[in-house]
């Protein structure tokens, strides 16, 4: 395997679901802090975290392409938001 | 349902699995943006964020909370890392 670490990108990507959509994993976690006795937890939204190597240098080419990513691939953009972190 | 927003703080975590452990999903990931084409992509991880409303105001005793809950029920400490951050 050969890397190349000096010219890599690491893109760090958040997929919330949208505000007023359903989020049944949420409320479990919600319940289940509330049976563990944690008091004063008000609503708990889950989602997913996924984190990229790109073998790129151009941090705004990076964005873009995680962006068609998101779009095409890693996220449902009729439920859910995503939120990109280009780390140089 | 009463709500007290001037004095809500927010977490959010995020979990992640270790380095060394194995992670499918991330590897599956990976494979589907080979097979939609997009080229130049190393390794690909997975992990959780959980985003919690807290009815507390101080942000040192939210942390030490979200923390307690991330041992005893958000993350498998054996397996997962979690990074908290406190939202004021």
């Amino acid at each position: 395997m050969t890397t190349q670490t000096s010219s890599a990108l690491k893109a760090k990507v958040l997929i919330t679901l949208k505000n007023g959509v359903l989020d049944p994993q949420g409320k479990a976690i919600g319940h289940s802090l509330a049976a563990l006795d944690f008091k004063g937890v008000g609503e708990v939204r889950q989602g997913k975290f996924i984190e990229l190597e790109l073998n790129q240098t151009d941090p705004d080419a990076a964005y873009a392409k995680v962006e068609d990513m998101c779009k095409r691939l890693l996220a449902n953009t009729v439920i859910e938001d995503y939120t990109i972190e280009i780390i140089t």
